[in-house]
């Protein structure tokens, strides 16, 4: 599954070239009420699209917003040889990706992603879909975009936790290819970004990303790698939740990353001072995330729920070093319990 | 997209293997109401299996149904190693594979056609989906299952018009492939059938189609070839769909190829006395479809806004003789004209 990510801020003249070499009958875009708004005056060669809006929130990544998007594609006349844009961040790539890779068996679609964590986490790498009876992301295909159009145009709107969000992903990436680049992000200060030099480090990200990928699109192996952070990071996730007071999926995955950097250091040696550097980028950019050994039963039970959990057991990655991983450790309760206790000294929680 | 499928009329054993050899921590059967009763009982493997009841006929191959589908499996505790099993006609196998194949982005399914037509067009070449808005199979995905059983065990409780309907696709496929299995088909009587030479046939069949559909999995251009008798066919289905008379789907693709056999003659000098022996053929087994001069207008028409047609224009897959095919040929509306004209001397209607 090789992906064409393009990494341009003249997005507008990149899309218009793939629209003008695809010789397509019909371009649509796919938008929410924001990215109408606020993305798509940006995109001249996009006016003369059908238009295609759904409501935003991850809420409405459902099979009433799928079925509509369908409609309407039905409406244009949208045929094998028709385009899709997708415009917006992970719930729109996400849908419309989907909407796309099905109508008619499959079209075209162009993801050109407005979050950073959308660029680094949801347009890149062919997984597409909608939730399903509460489940997130139960109905889908992996499908490739056409091409990704990876930008920092549309972020300088965005409050700066959705910046921090996408920011968890790229730490991700980074631990997962070298501590050159691990290093390099940890001198990232959200008070005053450079939008040029963060292209660049998205850049290095996705290809980190895209590697890891084209190795196995389907996830049968090495891609599990990408699920560093988010065996804890979804548990954080889905408590939080639970308990009416939800946390970005970012700053799950941030908290995440450093009890699987605790585990990785128990278990497998992983160097203490990247555990306390990550730990204290962490702690001065996402906050803490408040448990007590009371909470410890619930967590384990919902990564033992997760959708990569096999027959029950708790599986994550780990890290040796920043670069050298291993999927598919199975996790034993009390190694888990130590780290949530070392997790919670480090936040001082 | 290579497809393992397996000719037995040993179905249990058959699937037994599969489901044994696949370790899979749930298996689920994707029934009709026909199916349950009538081919279900055949097969003592899957006693143990979820049983997801649908409703029976085409009408139903629709988004309630498949949510349905999905919600079922969601109850059963599906996840990424389970398996579907679909048994049924094509609306089951379509709606199954679809099902599946979008299920948590795709687990494993295994199609059990239980009728001819089923079995020869649609269980094996990866075409799985849903009719979307009253148009046929406009939401779907190309997803190879996983086995396809082919076997006769299930054809004697069913009515002869749906053999003759799986039929006229088998003769589509010996018309593509040679002069010796067309002349081979047109030996068959269907007042006497021998359900094991019929699988021997069968075998021949499916393997021409899929030996054109792994040089093409998503239809791009030589899968086109399978488009043959169909352009004419779908307009004939569809007017006598219009006109509260429907046609069952091979009868029309029958007397589809006859016209686009009769078009290969003019344009291509197709060989006269093969034109008669098919014209014989399908009269005598399929009766005739009456159409007059005043109907050929709304035939063009319905020709013309065929899914695979490409900017308004007819488009056909024709022969140079049995065996040697042409794909993308654009023909003319006084071409087409003649072509209808002499199928109604043929027919003498």
């Amino acid at each position: 599954m090789k992906q064409n990510v393009l990494y341009s801020n003249n997005v507008d003249a990149t899309l218009n070239s793939i629209i003008e070499g695809g010789n397509y009958n019909a371009v649509m875009v796919l938008v929410d009420a924001n990215t109408r708004l606020m993305a798509l005056p940006l995109l001249p060669c996009l006016s003369d699209a059908h238009i295609i809006e759904i409501t935003p929130g991850d809420d409405n990544k459902n099979l009433d917003t799928l079925s509509h998007a369908w409609s309407e594609m039905v409406k244009c006349g949208a045929t094998r040889h028709s385009l899709l844009v997708n415009l917006g961040g992970g719930m729109v790539t996400d849908l419309g990706g989907f909407a796309a890779a099905t109508f008619k068996r499959g079209i075209d679609f162009v993801n050109v992603p407005t979050t950073l964590l959308g660029a680094v986490d949801a347009a890149v790498g062919g997984k597409t879909g909608i939730n399903f009876n509460g489940l997130k992301n139960e109905i889908g295909v992996f499908a490739p975009a056409k091409a990704v159009i990876v930008s920092t145009i549309f972020f300088s709107t965005l409050p700066q936790q959705e910046l921090k969000s996408g920011f968890a992903e790229m730490l991700k990436h980074a631990m997962l290819h070298s501590h050159e680049s691990f290093e390099r992000l940890l001198q990232v200060d959200f008070k005053d970004i450079d939008y040029d030099f963060l292209l660049t480090l998205m850049q290095e990200s996705l290809q980190v990303k895209q590697h890891i990928v084209e190795q196995d699109p389907t996830e049968q192996g090495i891609r599990k790698a990408l699920n560093l952070g988010h065996t804890v990071g979804h548990a954080f996730e889905s408590k939080a939740l639970g308990d009416g007071k939800p946390v970005p999926h970012g700053y799950a995955v941030a908290w995440g990353l450093v009890v699987e950097s605790v585990l990785s250091h128990i278990l497998l040696q992983f160097p203490s001072n990247d555990l306390y550097s990550l730990a204290r980028f962490v702690k001065d950019n996402y906050g803490a995330f408040h448990i007590t050994c009371d909470h410890y039963d619930q967590l384990l039970d919902l990564m033992r729920h997760d959708k990569k959990s096999h027959s029950g057991e708790i599986n994550c990655t780990l890290l040796k070093s920043c670069g050298d991983f291993t999927i598919n450790n199975t996790i034993k309760e009390d190694d888990l319990k130590a780290a949530l206790d070392i997790f919670r000294d480090l936040f001082e929680c």
